[in-house]
């Protein structure tokens, strides 16, 4: 699948679109410190991404002076403001909001914006009031374009070549004792062959009395018989993640964690069924609430099944972390992934099967394809 | 190299200090929220670390429901709140801070505490001022147990096989091609093959007009004739990771470049001769800064030539990101990198060497043992 590249036509018109949005609210710019809204408005990578988009005119960059010749080369931006050291970085950044028109100011309350750098922009612009702008940049981000799903297609099939690739791994080496690092290293270096760039988080390999755990990671746990496996993919290409989870037992499952598995796997197929633009992801959760508790599971109910990814791993809506993002209705064109939160019950079993689908006109169409029953190798 | 495991009493003597600092300070407690210093004082890694460490009694570890047993199986705390999800887990740590002796509490303020999160955390609990606690685990981080430099020490050998492959891979595959993502996938790949649990940074290839960067990443830039190549590798053994720089041409450098490759190997040098206990960071950078300046090349001094790493990429002293790290004296079994920024004159050339080395009682001990030599493949 050749992506072509995503036209300049395209950032200028988010740039304007959220010009217009901060003008509405009375805010007098937009601060950007994260590589997602760096790559949504500017359309390039930079270790520290510093950028500011005003509510009337042009974007400005802030970025390395021996940067800006390919920084020049690579971006449509014309204003270029250089430093040499932190410092001077923020002080650009203090320079250009001196100017007594900037009252109010929105920055991005993101898991990727540390504390300590937001504190010192407020500190260093006591005269700036810096509020909650993520309602604005997640406005547009919420509804994905054409470029963007396909991008997320892409990272969805590496994704789903992935998991085969995975359980390959497994079968062929579960006899000499494979670890969990050793599992999640093969994986990700087939998915950067493949064409991912990295992954949007840490690939998780959770077996065994690891498999009940909410989120995960890899470990140096070697993989045993009997262990279940709690297997989450977050390839991304261009920028753009796909999100993909499955369960695997090594060996036969026992009754209790088919059980368990196929009453997730039911939660999944009920959400699915009801997903279409005018749901609130409320309702979605709603629905595997009811059916937890039809089946006397209504204490392991955790709530934020679905979720909107793209630039980030987890994006609005989502709820786990915003729990307003609740009432957000889905829409056309967004991108979602159901499956978010394990059905984990300490030593009867864990079940996740997380896919990503693209939300059309009158349903979904699933970007993940993998095989849905629970996996025994 | 096999590590031994850290025992518990090391983890209760960290927290014994901890809660001295913490006391003499007039403080109640200390909110952990980062991997690193939950691993650092509890030795286990979540994906999202909740711990509370009180001046006086025993730590509490706040986890997912269904993580109780494995979490009590991993860790010596005993006391272990639950939480299903997030509005339960900050109703946890409000509940914990309800004590009316909670005043004053220390938390993190690093890179990898979101803003949001702490804003939270400050909102659910107004009566409790947060603090910045980074000097109270600073104190404790910056001097390397024995067990830490051997992890590091690990990590360092890994970084130098892996630099050897990065130059095998680069000769063998430059006629078709190679991407500096294809690069970087492979040298990851290799790095976890030899025991990385993976690294503390994403690999920078920066390669051509892109060598120039302050920072870097890999990108889908295809590496090209003449190119020079800013090669950084950081693996992670255990939690702990390396920092190793090197500067690479493809084909034969320019006199420009070569000359600016000697000035930073010498920078390097003069540095190391320097180094010993007693002698403080700012010191350090003063020499690069006056050997700059007899090269005239004085407006491309950068500052923060030197910065601890550990748990951390970046840690205490960090000057580059704290300037009042500046003032810290170097001492024994610090672990320093040594050549952190770059030397990049735009259109002329860019050099970059960075080594990770154990500061001895009279001097240091390498610990990253890669050729200095501007590399010509």
């Amino acid at each position: 699948m050749d992506l072509s590249p995503i036209k300049v036509e395209i950032y200028r018109e988010r740039v304007a679109k959220l010009q217009e949005m901060l003008r509405s609210k009375g805010l007098q710019a937009f601060l950007i410190l994260t590589h997602e809204n760096y790559r949504y408005f500017i359309g390039d990578l930079r270790h520290q991404p510093r950028a500011i988009i005003p509510a009337e005119g042009e974007p400005i960059l802030i970025i390395f002076t021996q940067e800006r010749k390919e920084v020049s080369l690579v971006t449509w931006v014309k204003d270029i403001r250089t430093y040499n050291h932190v410092g001077e970085m923020m002080k650009a950044v203090h320079d250009y909001f001196a100017d007594e028109k900037f009252e109010k100011v929105a920055v991005e309350y993101l898991f990727s914006v540390p504390y300590f750098l937001l504190d010192r922009f407020k500190r260093t612009n006591p005269q700036v009031e810096m509020v909650n702008g993520n309602d604005l940049f997640f406005a547009l981000r919420m509804i994905k374009s054409p470029e963007e799903i396909a991008r997320i297609e892409k990272a969805s099939n590496i994704a789903d070549a992935a998991l085969k690739k995975a359980l390959e791994v497994l079968r062929d080496n579960l006899d000499r004792g494979l670890t969990e690092n050793e599992l999640a290293a093969e994986v990700e270096y087939f998915m950067r062959k493949e064409g991912a760039e990295s992954t949007s988080f840490p690939t998780f390999i959770n077996s065994g009395i690891r498999a009940y755990s909410l989120h995960g990671n890899a470990t140096a746990k070697t993989i045993e018989a009997d262990d279940v496996i709690v297997i989450n993919l977050g390839p991304k290409v261009e920028g753009y993640g796909s999100n993909l989870a499955r369960t695997v037992v090594v060996g036969k499952a026992t009754q209790e964690q088919k059980q368990l598995y196929e009453i997730q796997q039911e939660a999944q197929r009920l959400v699915l069924e009801a997903l279409r633009p005018g749901i609130k992801i409320n309702q979605l959760d709603q629905i595997v609430k009811k059916h937890y508790a039809a089946h006397d599971l209504g204490k392991y109910y955790l709530g934020g099944f679905s979720h909107s990814l793209g630039l980030a791993f987890e994006e609005t809506p989502m709820p786990t972390i915003f729990p307003r993002d609740s009432v957000i209705e889905v829409r056309e064109n967004m991108v979602l992934a159901l499956g978010h939160p394990i059905l984990s019950v300490s030593g009867r079993g864990a079940a996740r099967l997380e896919d990503t689908v693209h939300v059309t006109a009158d349903g979904f169409r699933p970007l993940t394809k993998s095989i849905k029953e629970l996996v025994e190798i």
